[in-house]
């Protein structure tokens, strides 16, 4: 397969359509799209548009207009073939005359397949599987973790200092690491539908969960904010349950269940907080999809640890993840990793690239 | 002070030059020198030989020969102008003719100073402090914290978890770093004068801390190997104690007490090898001048932390560093850091530049 450079510079562009509405779209994926006139230049971009409204090909279709036909629509996911509550994706890109429609992602779904079937034998030139490892990397997947699994995918974010300490001996947390650090946090929030602590954290530092900008006022939409407390434990007066955003308590008895519960109320993508007790119970239940840790230049010597018990008694059996990357935010440092084992299973299965 | 492209890319490689030799010059500084031909080519390098051979700039001359006349000599530290075991530099660089010298660092001792007016004297053009900072914090900064604290500088190394543990529950701690990092700790020695580790690491892990190649074996110069060892409990048989290098058994009752000693035995520059118990006492002393983590992408959830109480009490009290500089060394993330006080006393005081 070779294709040419202006569709994959489109199918990057994609990608950052796709990953500028996470936490927007669910249930439904965060799709980029790019449309290319007959010449080869972008006449029209377009990202998913919250439940209910149009999908990533068809807002771009739209900008494109009538420079669409012949052209190119470049997408991160297979157009659908099926009407929801929109119409066809597949539909709509026979109706604007493209001649090529470039696709990351084959429709992993039955349900919303066929849409390359259908565009083909319309006469359209279909290419599935560009840049395919990098769209299931990236905005799409929290939403192929939810159709592999059916449940969210999961951030655990945890800021800590050099000796891995979440707070001191005294309990105090604020502030492990500096204002940039924080402000991702923010952003990252943001990009999720759910934001999870356990009662510990909720009880510990009060946190309020929400999405803030730098002034410290809530900005725009607002992930669910649930903690997890089994025992009744944190007040009604704790700021995660005041009226800045919605609230769940859960009493789920595993991660595996409250996951359950989350998934059916549409939630595709967890941010899991802390504190270490909770994420030592997902990290056992192998429920952490990425981690991100903010490591702040500091030195404790004591206080709690990122992460409980994990049962584990030997280097030999001492979890395993990969450093996806790490990049400097002022003075700290930001870690991504992800587990060694991949959680969205074999990730070309029923793939048709 | 403006100075000429090719001067300034010379510098860079005087700086190489020293880097080189570090480790090998104690209690020499590690200076590195090029000299340019009148057109400005490069015509001869050096680098400080052992305590005896010659110095930096005398290597350089010797090897540009008669292509030195008229040209410029660029070098790290300002050209000695004192008899020691070897003649004064100022009179070398006099002799061979050079019109103009470059230097980073001036000397800051009485001894040896003098060197710049002693150049100048001779009708030569001396330019004083050219990328000093560089220079200071990179292979002079050992001799450097010598000359200011009549102390060792020290470069605490430790490998870790990402929740900052040493060993899991057991005491195992082999391997938590993968290949690459541990061949990076081995070239690490060789920079070094001595290797330190408390008697807990030498009872738990037997370590050999000489310097190995990938396979195995030991290369070159060793550094002294130092366990503190106050109440007698390393056995005769402890590998540290076997014949592949010297070996120095302390029972200096402080980390001040044992650099100290080791200072007395022209050791400039010292690795800390561990384990948490010592490197905290370094810490609390302030006696720690950089740390490397070799941080490992596992999670183990039990086990000694990177280091040991300081009886820190509280977030606002925690001790602080900066990030220098991280680097991936295949799967694990090397940290390097500096703790924010600069224990290099006023890296200024005393300067000419
Ligand atoms: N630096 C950071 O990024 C960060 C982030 C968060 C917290 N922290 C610090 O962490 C400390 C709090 O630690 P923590 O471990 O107590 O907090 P936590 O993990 O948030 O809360 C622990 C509690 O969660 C409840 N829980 C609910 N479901 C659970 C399950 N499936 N398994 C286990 N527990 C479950 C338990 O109480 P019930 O049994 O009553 O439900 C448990 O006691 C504070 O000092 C806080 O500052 C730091
Ligand atoms: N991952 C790594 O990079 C790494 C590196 C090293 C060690 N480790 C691990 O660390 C563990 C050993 O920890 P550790 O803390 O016992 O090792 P340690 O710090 O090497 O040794 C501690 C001992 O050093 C002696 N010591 C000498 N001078 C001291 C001073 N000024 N202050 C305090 N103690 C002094 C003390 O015994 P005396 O009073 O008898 O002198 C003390 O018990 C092992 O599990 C080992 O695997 C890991």
């Amino acid at each position: 397969m070779s294709v040419p450079a202006a569709e994959l510079r489109a199918m990057l562009r994609a990608r950052e359509l796709g990953a500028s509405v996470l936490g927007t779209t669910s249930p439904n994926p965060a799709v980029g799209a790019v449309v290319l006139a007959a010449d080869g230049t972008p006449v029209g971009e377009g990202a998913t548009a919250p439940p209910g409204g149009p999908h990533a090909e068809v807002a771009a279709l739209a900008r494109a207009g009538e420079r669409a036909r012949g052209g190119t629509a470049v997408v991160t996911l297979e157009p659908c073939a099926h009407t929801g509550r929109t119409g066809p994706c597949a539909d709509a890109l026979i109706a604007a005359g493209v001649a090529r429609v470039v696709v990351a992602v084959p429709e992993p779904t039955e349900l919303a397949g066929g849409g390359a079937d259908r565009l083909r034998a319309a006469g359209i030139d279909v290419e599935l599987g560009v840049d395919r490892d990098a769209a299931e990397e990236g905005a799409l997947a929290a939403w192929l973790t939810g159709v592999r699994e059916q449940r969210p995918f999961v951030v655990w974010k945890v800021a800590a200092t050099l000796d891995g300490r979440v707070a001191a001996a005294d309990g105090t947390s604020r502030w492990i690491t500096g204002e940039r650090a924080r402000a991702a946090v923010h952003r990252l929030r943001a990009t999720c539908d759910a934001v999870v602590v356990g009662s510990g954290t909720a009880l510990a530092d009060d946190p309020q969960l929400t999405v803030r900008d730098a002034a410290g006022a809530a900005t725009g939409r607002q992930p669910l904010r649930v903690v997890v407390d089994r025992r009744g434990r944190v007040p009604a007066a704790a700021r995660v349950r005041d009226d800045a955003a919605p609230t769940l308590v859960s009493r789920a008895g595993t991660p595996a269940e409250l996951l359950a519960e989350l998934y059916a109320r549409d939630v595709r993508r967890v941010l899991l907080e802390g504190g270490p007790t909770l994420a030592a119970e997902f990290l056992r239940a192998e429920l952490v999809d990425e981690v991100l840790v903010h490591l702040a230049p500091v030195v404790l010597g004591a206080g709690p640890s990122l992460v409980g018990d994990l049962g584990i008694p030997t280097m030999a059996d001492a979890l395993s993840l990969r450093i996806v990357d790490s990049i400097p935010l002022d003075g700290d440092l930001q870690i991504r990793l992800r587990p060694t084992r991949h959680t969205g299973g074999d990730q070309h299965a029923g793939g048709g690239s």
